[in-house]
């Protein structure tokens, strides 16, 4: 089972890469683009066959190593 | 509207990153993890009503500016 894992900054922690990238596509004439965030994709090709078991168990992964709760949301999503 | 990229190395290209993840999780007995990818995830907040249109435009961005085509695929999501 393919589980995806989507860890972004919190709403409110300033993400300087995102405000480079902004700045990057505005200077491209990409001038639509109005605010950009980064996180990270975490793919994780899971022995389990109980989707919600690999929820629950990539969830733990995010929590114990993944990513940072101080800062950082994650989203956990069932790919196949 | 609200558009989010999602950028992963090519199938077949070494992903050291996830190769180290897939250990570390190995390592606090998160045996069930077979491999695991890394990738990008940028989402971008674009002045714009349509939905192909911001679709399109969000593409255009990623191959002149974000994702390296060479060793890079992506996939464009519109969240909302």
């Amino acid at each position: 089972m393919k589980v995806r894992l989507i860890i972004m900054l919190k709403q409110g922690v300033l993400d300087p890469q995102g405000k480079a990238i902004n700045h990057a596509l505005h200077n491209l004439s990409f001038t639509e683009v109005q605010d950009v965030r980064v996180g990270r994709v975490i793919d994780l090709e899971v022995e389990e066959n109980s989707a919600e078991k690999a929820k629950a168990r990539a969830s733990e992964m995010a929590k114990e190593l993944l990513a940072n709760g101080v800062i950082e949301d994650f989203q956990v999503e069932v790919l196949s």
